[in-house]
């Protein structure tokens, strides 16, 4: 690393849940060196867990355990990683879910959280936790909520970047709940995180609620929320017709899209493509990535599973954390 | 054509609004003989703007004017029209709307229409109309509505299929809509109108309402809905969650989705990809088809206008209106 070179961000990986392909991963990615390129990758987890993942993965490299951040390798053949023992290696096996995987990925994603608040770290990225683990463990609530008008969950997938107002919210409440102040400050938010990220004055599109944007919450509260952004500067136009400006933010129309509802915005993302694709939970000030698939615990342990989802996560987070902007995908 | 061919059926194509894309792309698509394969074509229009589309695609052609179906050329090189006067080739002019156009597509579209029901034709194809000269002939009214219970909007592209419960509805009033009836009544016109076109026993896919298809309506309306359908041996399953069953039909678990509301659907198939959209009516015994685009007036005339999706409606209506299923588009 040369000395007039930025200095590159430290991203906080957690390794999910030690019975999925997580580990696994998260080693395959390590090791190509790629997210180094980016940032100063950390591990937090279980260093047993990742020196089975090395194994399953048959690549080459060491873990070493790390009692903080100050002289991390920065070495794609050493992993380091952040133990704090919250995982016993008798306590889960390969393919199923546990109490103690679930309790451990609790532990582990509040350390991120904690670091990533206090700017110890400049991004966290998750690789799969268990849901049935969380559960066994009494720990479902370290799922980051989201909270309209405050977070807002983000899904990229190459050019197609969609941000949604409201999450899991049946369609009703959907109706009720969008107002002009809302979209405002939905498009507020959008538009000063893209810019730190490095993206600056992104070109948002406007997803209407109802058919070609014509109904009644399209015309009284998208449209003066959306005008009331123009005003400030904001480039964006709305709302526009929901099943012609995916295809338009595809077609490189515009940056990013400001969707209505869950399943408006993860439709046009899971029926695009599915490769590639991350989660960001955009409104705290710090970077928090996941990947968009799951343990997949009918593979874990058998060294097939795919590290390019997790590998380019880590490489984004390191790029936007750092606001240096979006970047390509590595297939 | 052999004596033990099967008859192919007679499929009539309005050649849309005289100012738009549609003669010209007939046209090339009539040239090529692949309709022939399927159908034995015969064209509902203008026979003076036919001569005109022959002259801007550069295609080797004789428009004829016939006056009933029976010696039908069946020659990709003899272009049999259905001329009943509607149109003055004086009032029009490529590219724009004008009453005279909107007058002469009501009156084709009718046509077109009663043959379809009295059986003289199997299926009828669309090429675009222009609303704006529909509205100026004040002809809105001859785009067939879409009543739910009775008719349904059904999008085709590739292995992608869906069929609207509700079509153009303020969202509000799509969550007041649905009901076990309504879903039960639309998987049994679904199911008898795919075995009808020659694809029996489709494997159906109903979407969710609401995310993760974990709401009221989808567990009080859509899941009774669904079972009756199953009871009576439909392949049905769902209500699946709606941001994932598009992607499955694409991978062929499913044959069909039955979405719940116009975006839905629209926004499957618009942002996974636009070529060789048609749309289909179902819910009238007889087969009526229209393509995704519109009159396309800004490069009308030009002779640059891409007629594979008119072909392929052409070529989709000969094959399922013959129960011989669905074809793989030509790209």
């Amino acid at each position: 690393m040369s000395g007039t070179e930025k200095q590159r961000p430290i991203v906080a990986t957690s390794i999910g849940d030690p019975a999925g392909i997580g580990p696994e991963i998260v080693a395959k990615a390590w090791v190509t060196g790629e997210a180094h390129k980016l940032s100063r990758p950390v591990l937090i987890g279980s260093a047993h867990a990742m020196r089975k993942g090395v194994e399953i993965a048959k690549v080459k490299a060491t873990v070493r355990v790390v009692n903080g951040l100050d002289g991390l390798s920065d070495n794609p053949e050493v992993i380091d990683i952040l133990d704090d023992g919250a995982l016993d290696p008798a306590d889960f096996q390969i393919g199923q879910d546990s109490e103690a995987g679930g309790r451990a990925n609790a532990a582990w994603l509040k350390r991120a959280e904690q670091m990533a608040r206090n700017g110890e770290v400049a991004a966290t990225v998750f690789a799969p936790v268990s849901s049935g683990s969380l559960k066994m463990a009494k720990a479902l609530d370290v799922i980051m909520p989201v909270v309209p008008g405050e977070s807002y969950l983000l899904l990229l997938s190459g050019p197609l970047r969609v941000m949604h107002l409201t999450d899991h919210m049946p369609l009703r409440k959907v109706c009720d709940t969008i107002s002009e102040d809302l979209t405002y400050s939905a498009l507020q938010t959008l538009h000063d995180t893209f810019t730190r990220w490095g993206m600056a004055n992104p070109r948002i599109g406007v997803a209407g609620l109802n058919p070609h944007a014509m109904g009644k919450e399209d015309i009284e509260s998208l449209a003066p929320g959306v005008k009331r952004a123009q005003a400030k500067g904001i480039r964006v136009e709305g709302p526009l017709s929901p099943d012609a400006v995916f295809r338009q933010c595809v077609e490189s129309k515009y940056d990013a899209v400001l969707a209505m509802y869950h399943d408006q915005g993860h439709i046009a993302i899971k029926t695009w493509g599915f490769s590639g694709n991350c989660a960001v939970i955009v409104g705290p000030p710090y970077l928090s990535m996941t990947v968009a698939h799951g343990t997949a615990f009918d593979i874990a342990g058998k060294g097939i599973a795919d590290h390019k989802m997790i590998l380019n996560a880590m490489r984004m987070a390191g790029s936007m954390s750092s606001g240096s902007g979006f970047i390509e995908e590595m297939k």
